[in-house]
């Protein structure tokens, strides 16, 4: 008789967005007067911008002449795309990357979750506190976190960073040292981030350890300040020990078009072990490339036009962050993030648990956030508002938060 | 220090396609003026039919407003593709499968290399020999296929179910029992598959042994004959033993626009644990969905005009099939496969090796085709042509070869 993965029966509940999700419905039908605001999931609402419509349907016009018509992708992406990002993403900032470093993906939340693949069943990994759940739940699934306790709400084989008011959301060094270790900066849950000076102490270290870290910058586009890096390649040394996974949902709108890519430096190595070529070996064998019109659109974010579009695109979520953080402010909540990523993280008021303020926001204010325990232990009475709603409902949920 | 997947380091050699792609280039480049043909990957040349291009130009549309814009899809697939899937590949065929059980993907490249997951690090599989070579190497990956030996090109803990021109292509029970068959019907590489009634046969064994089968029905749409099922779920018993996948790249000629979706019946149970429920973990944990545009384009494959158009574009390969079997047969040469599947193949000439014969091949009538010992040890001294070439280019490369 055929067994089953054991390790999937150790997660607790449903992955945090579907829970919401059935909340969220459940509310709406036994209310359906009522008008609910989402500033839950981080899920953009702007439409794509013209050029990447452009892009988009001249592609599918490619498509249908035999001429032109395209069958399988190269396993790693197109050149024209893995070209694009080499220039505008990396060189310009001064990084030194290769186009066959770059991996086209259907997105960064499935290179989250299949990096993992790469490492040795007990490496252990460490992950800051609250974090995006795919990141440990991926590695309970390959069997690497240990036992959960629902006492804690933390897996006994998992390093925890915390980042709290307390240290700035800042984590520090854990004191044993992981095999790897996630950052996701700018942060979500938290919409904070770390300078560029303290992201190099963490490659310094992680050389230093001989440790790898997966460094997740989804939210580079948001970032307004200076001293902050938009790559972990800016910082000396990365090549030997950073995996840098990127997303073009944020910066271009695409969560529904689907659309990432992974950067493997050919000189991060185990013994002679290349990573490259074994994240290579994984595309080839389970993945079969990005749609090509969602290639071409990807191309287009980097077009003169694209970039101008796109730039406007992020300016209106973050007037929304700036809006909900003022007000929120101005109503007395003690508010981060927002200023280099499109999220907001607020105490939760009075003492009240993450989720007993969720229900009471759903339910007094009809706006959906999310719970900042569902990113962690130390996400508890915390909770984060998103810059992705449109201006109109974001200044609604805002009224409607000041007059509870 | 970290340490890798030492999985991964199994491995012999690179993924068979990508070995092919790579002695083509190289002959390519010595031999600029040779115009060579590729009969080889599986690959459609085909344009998009205008339903389809209509739906994708719809669809983009669409993103470009925001009242219709679409983030995130359902981490499931949409109602509308997911209910048209199963009214069409499943009510009218008699088989009782709900849209819950309806998992929409990238490709069916994807699920057949994730699908492992579900099951337990030891689990037994069986492969039929020759094999599509995903469903071996993602085994390798996870650990379950033991030591490979060089001398018989066979791992030790994978059970091999040859089928050459003895037994007619079709599998027979194994001495031992397997936790997992995977079975390919209509068959790549071979071109052959089975009758509905062997195919019970092989439920009705799942059943009584405990084994899953994952059924790969990628070429279902190339069946011409009475007696083949089109779907597993056509025999009695198959919700409680087999998963399957199904694939748009063939019947639609989605390979460069990528989607598939893999069926897992509620009744699939190991004790009281659910691999539909599983499954659906695994979608919400480490997969996005697939592109709105692109689930709309699928929508379209099952309209009327749609299926008028793809009937078509089927018709007009299996006329390239006929072609190259009917020319092969007068050659002088011993060939299988063509009649349920796009693909043909052959008994190498003179004692040949398929790596020889592919090599013969690509320098005497530069006609690239795959070598059947890439496909498991069972393949050699077999060759694979496929019918997915232009009808012009596959009348030439048989003048090329009849040539010879």
């Amino acid at each position: 008789m055929f067994q089953v993965n054991e390790n999937y029966l150790k997660l607790p509940g449903s992955y945090l967005f579907s829970t919401i999700a059935k909340k969220v419905a459940a509310f709406t039908e036994a209310n359906p007067e009522k008008k609910v605001i989402r500033l839950g999931i981080g899920d953009v609402t702007q439409p794509l911008a013209p050029v990447i419509l452009e892009a988009l349907h001249k592609a599918v016009d490619e498509m249908g002449k035999t001429e032109t018509f395209r069958g399988y992708a190269p396993d790693l992406g197109y050149d024209f795309l893995r070209n694009a990002i080499v220039k505008n993403d990396y060189e310009e900032r001064g990084c030194d990357i290769a186009a066959d470093e770059i991996f086209v993906s259907d997105g960064a939340k499935s290179d989250s979750g299949n990096i993992q693949e790469l490492f040795s069943a007990d490496a252990k990994i460490a992950v800051c506190d609250p974090v995006y759940p795919v990141y440990v739940d991926s590695n309970v699934m390959a069997g690497r976190t240990g036992v959960y306790s629902e006492d804690t709400q933390t897996w006994s084989n998992v390093i925890y960073m915390p980042c709290t008011m307390e240290n700035g959301f800042v984590p520090e060094f854990p004191k044993e040292a992981p095999q790897l270790i996630y950052l996701c900066l700018p942060n979500n849950p938290t919409g904070t981030t770390v300078t560029k000076a303290q992201l190099q102490e963490w490659v310094d270290y992680a050389n230093r350890v001989g440790a790898v870290i997966i460094y997740d910058a989804a939210y580079e586009a948001y970032i307004s300040e200076e001293n902050v890096a938009h790559s972990v390649y800016e910082c000396k040394g990365a090549k030997t020990c950073a995996i840098e996974i990127r997303s073009f949902s944020k910066n271009a709108g695409f969560t529904g078009v689907r659309l990432g890519f992974t950067v493997v430096p050919k000189e991060l190595k185990c013994g002679d072990v290349s990573l490259n070529a074994m994240w290579a070996r994984r595309h080839g064998t389970k993945f079969n490339g990005a749609p090509y019109i969602v290639q071409r659109a990807g191309e287009a974010v980097y077009s003169e036009a694209g970039k101008a579009q796109l730039k406007e695109q992020v300016a209106y979520y973050m007037k929304n962050a700036k809006a909900i953080k003022d007000g929120l402010k101005n109503a007395g909540y003690t508010v981060f993030g927002g200023v280099n990523a499109p999220y907001i993280w607020m105490k939760t008021p009075d003492q009240m648990t993450s989720w007993q303020f969720f229900d009471y926001l759903l339910e007094n204010a009809n706006v959906v956030g999310t719970p900042g325990s569902g990113f962690g232990p130390s996400g508890e009475g915390y909770f984060r508002l998103t810059a992705f709603g449109s201006y109109e409902n974001t200044l609604a949920a805002l009224e409607r938060i000041q007059k509870l």
